[in-house]
Formats: C-alpha cells, structure tokens, sequence
C-alpha cells in the first residue's frame, strides 16, 4: 500500500514535470534576426531618410521599439557578423585581425573557430530548429560553415558579393553600374552544396524571402531561429524586376526598398501563422554606410563618418525590434545595447543557460526591450581590427585613435585622447576632453583595464 | 397671385441660399500654424534624432503625414516669416534685404508692407477669427505690427530673443549657458501693448501654449486661423522649469522637448474641444539650424549646410501635416512644397479666393495633401537676400552661388553652376553638372525666366 501511494505520488510528479516541461517547451519563443549589410543609420524613413521608402519597416517600427543607440561589435562585415553571433568581441575569438581592418575573402582558409558557440549552436542544443538565409562570411570550408554553426540549413553566399572576381570583373568599380553579375563568381550555396554560379544576384533578396517564408511554414511545431543576414546593400548593387529603378534615391534604393518588401513578407508570414506573438524579430545592419562608395553607399545620417570607422556613424546602426504582446508599439528606446547582447538575451528567452567557461562582452536586455527598463549595457569598446580605437561609458567617448573608413588618410593617435558628449553632441563635432579631464581619466583607466583583461583569441586571418 | 408666387419663389431663393451659407460657414475649418525657429530638419525623433524625446511631434507624424520635402521661401527668420503668410517670395514684399543677407532688429523703423494680404487678413475678411501667439518678426511699429496685419489678437515677442542687448548682455555669447534673461531687453506684447521687460523667455513656451489653449476654447464658434510662430529654439535658450536640465540632449533638447509638449497641448485641446476633425494643424520651422552656434544650434541630420545657406540644410524644413479624417494617417509625403503654399491652400479650404492683383508664388496643395495626388509644385527658388542662389526643378538642383550659412567664408559662384540630384543625392555631395549639361541649361534658362518676370518690391530694411 504505502509502496503504491509512493508510486502514485512519483507518477504525479512526473507528470507533472513531463507537463510543464511540455508547456515549457511549446512556450519557448522563435526568433528572427534580419541583417542588412552596410545600411546605414540615415538609410530608413523611420530613421529620417528623406527619399528611400521604408513603409513596412515604418510599420515594424510603429508595432514596435526603435532603437536609436544599437551598436555592433565591429566596423566591417567579418568580425561584426562574429560579434552578434558569439555575443564576444571578435578579438576574442580571432576574428578582430591583427593591425589592419580584415575580413575574410573567397580564398581564406579559416574562419570562426569550431570552438565558438553561436547562438544557433545554443539554441540547436535546447530543441530549436535554426536556419541561416544569405550571406554567411564567417568562413568558406568546413568546419567553419553554417552548418558547423548549429544551423540545421543555410541557403545564401559564402562571402561577400564583390569577392572572387571573374577575370572580366577585375578591374570593374563595384560601386559602379557596370557591375554586372558575371563579373563576380560567387557562388550561391545550399546546405554545403554550391547550386549556382555565379550568384543571380539580381534575385537574392527575393529568394533569401521566399526561402525565408517556406522555412517558418514549415517548422513543424518546433521554435526557430532564423537568423537572415542579407546580401545588400552591400556593392555591387542589384535588385529584382520589381524594384529596379522604381526608387528615387537611384539603384541603392532599388536595393533597400526590396529588403524593406522582404522585412514585410517575414513579418506577414509570421501573422498568417498566427505566431506574431511568439516570435522577436530584430532588424539591424552589420556595419555603418560604406561612404567611400559614393552614391551606391548610403547614409549615417547625423553620424559622424561610416564603415570602417570608429566614428559613430561606423557602429552605430538602424534597429528595430518587433514582438506584439511583449515590446510597447511605437516606442523609441534610446538606451545603448549591442548586437552582442543578443546572445544572453535569446538564450535566456529560451531558457538555455550561458556557457561559463568563457568571457562574454554582452547583456541580457530583456527587460530593457520588454519593461523599458534601464539597459544593463553602460559602456562600449570601440575596436578597428585588433586595436581598441574609442571607448564609451555612459555619454562619454574617448578617442585614443581615429581614421576615416576606408580613407587613404592614415590613422591619427590622440594623446591627450578626443572626448564628446554623444548625446548632447550626437555628431561628435566638439571635443570636450579639455573641460572634463576627469571623465577622460576614467575611461582611459576602463580602457586600460578592459585590455588587461582581454586574451585575444588566435587571429584567423 | 403671380406676385405672391415669384415673392415666395424669392423667399424660397433667399432662404436656401441663407442656410446654405451658414452652413458653408460652419464648415470651415479652423487652421494652426506651429512654427518654431531655428529648429533643423534632424531634430525631431520622426525625423531621425537619436536623442531629442518628441513624442507629441512623433504622435502628429503617425495621425498625420510627414513632409520630407518641404521649403521655406528663405534661409533666416524675417524673410521666411514673410513669405508663409504672404505666400509670396520675400523679395517680392521688399523683405528679402539687398545683397546682404538680412532680418529686422528691434530698432528697424519698417516691416511687412501694410499692402502685403497675409493669410490672417485674407481669412478674417471670411468671418475667421485669428491670432498670432509667438515671435513676429515683421515690424517693430505700426503699421508692422500683428494686429495690422490681420490678426485679432496678438501676444509675444516683437523680434527674436537674441535682440535688444542690455547694457550687461553686451558682450555676452547668445549661444553660451552664461546668457541670463536679463540680459536682453526683449518686451513681450499683449496686442500692441508691452506688458513684460525683459520678457521672462523661460516661461514663454508655457505662455504661449497657454494662451493658444485660451484661444481655441474661447473661440465662440467662429472659424479660427491660429498662427504660433515659437520663440525657440533661437539662441538664447530658455525652457521652463518643468523641461530644464531634462533632455540628454542639453538645453538645446531640453526646449525643443518643451515646444513638443506645446505641440501636444494644442492638438489634445482640439481633440477636448471636439473640433479635430475640423482643423488642419501643421507644424514646421523658419528656417535651418544655426550650426555656427554649435550645441546651441540644431542639426539639418543628412542634408547639408544650416540656416543662412542655401543648401538643402538651410531651407528644407521637419514638417508634419495633421486632420484627422482628412489626411491619411502615418503617411510620409516626400513631393516638393513650402509654406508659401499655405496661403493659396487654407485660402481655398476656407473658400476665399486668392487676389488677383499680385505675383503668387505658392501653390494649392490641398490634392497633394489630402488625396496625395501630384504636388503643383515642380520648382522652387532658393534666394540669400536678394539674390537668387539656387534654383530647383524636379530632383534636379543647381547652384550659381553657394556660401556657408553664417561662416566668414565669402560667397563664391559657379560658372558653369553646380548641378545636384537631390533624390539620388540628398546630402549635395556629388556635382554631376558634366553628365547633364541638357539639365544645366534648362535650369538656367528657368531661372532667366523668372528675373527676368521677378518685380522686386521697395527694400524695408
């Protein structure tokens, strides 16, 4: 008898928990990342762009918050892309290079470390089916590829769309428009599998889209992760039938306003699915505006200078986040986070805990996203490849070193260091370090301390 | 009998005729301009400012539409003020100044001629009961004044705050924290009667806001043409105690965070009083940012250049079109427009017809508005003074002479002239006069035709 009351007790129990543990399950959230490539903080009407149409990530935006201090973990494609994944800084797990700027190109041999745990890894391992649409560039061979990554599919590039030149696109101007899609061998891959060469970019982004919809009609019960890096507005510019030369702003809107259509086709799908409610989707862009490339590079808006700089208008980048039932509609949110914080902060909607066996640069915004409350995020390490040019605490940053983006002009150390007030003086025109030397010593000490405790991870370049 | 009939055929005339006009009277709308000063096309959070707060601004954008393309018919206060309430260039009305570039002062003898019709005027000969509330700006004396241009009512500044220097103010930067209220002799008027010495400028966004409330409840049903041309953000700055030290941003965010609040006041007592659907409000500025009075001064966010210039900075304006029922909310309207349009528009929603006696150079956007049909307007003149700067047609834009708004830079022309794509190049950093010669040709042809038609008026200055 007592035996039977135990075992009956037992049952309950694990019904019990087998219960939960269902709900538990069936209640984990999905998640989409969008990323552009190069977009710059100007670039959206909803972040004051006077020409390119932006209407449905207006809308994303009036459904949801508008972050206007987002900042990504690096200045150009390679390491930034790192950066959002790991949730670490790239010099951590050697994606940062050495001295000079770096990305990975068509022919490097290496990539992310095996060893660096994505957040498809993370969420692969608590039951997350996860996918990877459209430009990867964090490696060209195994074991650095998506699916090394935890991501169960990949459907997209390689690399970036201006690598691996066809002899006839050798000495093309990809910010030109006699870039043409033949001049670039590009492959286009599925899964390992190169389908298609050259990439048709022309159509990339309405195939990343219709890859991207099939995939959340498809999942099967199970949450998602897709994560949706785009190929565009990255040069050589290219757009589908649809767009091209419908916008104003020239082939570069073409090109924006067709990723705004697909920002609109995964929102509505995600609303057709009756999911919109369990799903966080962010929109961002890797890096700032590649000014260099004149009119086919877009704009930072307010922001001093673009890609390839430290300079706000290189980190600093247009994000909105969208969760109905969950972010407050129409909010602006003008609290500093990062791409990095994605990491802690999906993993911990999903319930999966970080690993403790290595440093992490990001926060769980949760309850900034969701309450408004205060970001946990109060400082930001600005970095050029390997060298820590800027920090930022509060307000204040300090500039130890500065160069424009891509420029031929060489880099500038400053000592004593460059201060501005980023939020009474958001275009960093007035260097102030002359009237607060205080501020400026408590950063070059956060500086200081930040580098003691940084072991760079083995450059993989 | 056949008397008795026509006289009750008369009656019957007379009658209808009766109530439809009042009818026709009753359904008049009101109008509000909100015009605040010196604020740049960056600063309002809709219009990509990542730190000031507007939310009431945000709030009229998403009832309302936003206006990307919207120009004030000169670079500095006293012109611009001239030519939105007259709807008339300002050289036309002897307000653009001579060759140099130029504003009343509080010791200037003349202003607006008395012969120039302002829209007040135009619309009190039509029942409409008017006020202006804010800083005029077109003549210190009579007859310069508000009330002798049509307005009903009067309360505020003659001229900007920046005016009128007490002997201890002499020398003290307008743009500076130092700058007290006492150290400017600014009077505030209540009609043509001063009441306040200097005027307490930290209260005066709070007053005129208040009394614009005052207004619009006690309007009596009669139409009403409210006009509230802010003292702010013009240097020097002053907010109320309520906004003081509030806004990231500095004392700069801190009053355009109050005119916001202003803005919010009078659209929810619109909506209070039950008459939102009745009432065109539009919201915009003078003129560009005083980017030469550094954090004192706005920013023109991608547009390049600031109040003085005639670059796109300096006459392209943040504007924001509010009437619920007749204006499709949410909605971004980038054609080209200016405030010179306001008069030949409210004149034709309120059904007064425009006087034929006079060179109009505004048109009526009411389709463009509310219909978002095709703007009218397919160019537009950029003067700097008295001469012509620039001359815009379609997208295409072109410079004889350029010069840094305010700078010690001299102005410098252009032969051939600069020649920009304003929808393919919003920031005018690209001079493709080379590729479009046919382009160069037909503008300057275009802005033949017009000195040659243009009739100056006699110089108030």
């Amino acid at each position: 008898m007592r035996n039977r009351a135990i075992f009956a007790t037992r049952l309950t129990s694990f019904l019990f928990i087998f219960v939960v543990s269902l709900a538990w399950a069936a209640s984990k959230p999905n998640f989409v990342i969008i990323l552009a490539d190069d977009l710059g903080y100007g670039d959206l009407a909803c972040f004051g762009n006077p020409v390119i149409h932006t209407p449905q990530l207006d809308r994303m935006a009036a459904e949801g918050v508008k972050l206007t201090e987002f900042y990504v973990g690096a200045c150009v494609c390679t390491p930034s892309r790192a950066a959002l994944l790991t949730g670490r800084l790239p010099l951590r797990s050697g994606m940062a290079g050495s001295d000079k700027l770096r990305v990975l190109y068509h022919d490097s041999l290496k990539g992310l470390p095996p060893e660096e745990i994505t957040i498809a890894k993370a969420l692969k391992g608590a039951g997350y089916v996860t996918a990877c649409i459209g430009k990867w560039h964090l490696g060209v061979h195994s074991p650095y590829l998506p699916m090394d990554h935890g991501f169960d599919a990949f459907f997209g590039l390689p690399y970036s769309n201006d690598m691996n030149r066809a002899p006839s696109g050798r000495k093309v101007n990809t910010a030109s428009p006699e870039a043409r899609i033949e001049h670039f061998n590009v492959p286009l891959l599925r899964g390992t599998n190169v389908v298609e060469v050259p990439a048709r970019q022309d159509t990339l982004t309405r195939r990343y889209t219709e890859e991207a919809v099939k995939f959340i009609r498809e999942r099967r019960g199970q949450p998602f992760f897709l994560y949706m890096p785009h190929t565009f507005p990255h040069v050589p510019l290219f757009a589908s039938g649809q767009f091209r030369g419908k916008s104003r702003r020239g082939l570069y809107g073409d090109v924006v306003e067709e990723l705004d259509w697909s920002v609109g086709r995964v929102i509505e799908t995600l609303k057709e699915e009756g999911i919109a409610n369990d799903t966080f989707v962010l929109f961002t862009s890797d890096n700032g505006p590649w000014l260099t490339r004149n009119l086919a590079g877009g704009s930072a808006g307010l922001l001093r200078d673009g890609k390839g700089s430290t300079w706000e208008g290189g980190m600093r980048v247009p994000a909105v986040a969208w969760w109905p039932g969950r972010i407050q509609p129409g909010t602006v949110n003008r609290q500093m986070c990062s791409s990095m914080d994605l990491f802690p902060t999906l993993l911990a909607l999903a319930d999966v805990k970080v690993p403790q066996d290595r440093v992490y640069d990001g926060y769980d915004i949760r309850r900034m996203l969701f309450s408004g409350a205060q970001s946990p995020r109060d400082s930001f390490f600005y970095y050029r490849g390997a060298e820590l040019y800027a920090v930022r605490k509060g307000d204040f940053k300090v500039h130890f070193t500065t160069r424009p983006g891509y420029g031929p002009e060489p880099a500038e150390a400053h000592a004593p260091p460059l201060l501005f007030n980023l939020a009474q003086d958001p275009s960093e025109r007035f260097n102030i370090a002359d009237k607060h030397p205080e501020v400026v010593t408590d950063l070059v000490q956060l500086a200081r301390r930040h580098k003691a405790e940084m072991k760079p991870g083995e450059p993989q370049y």
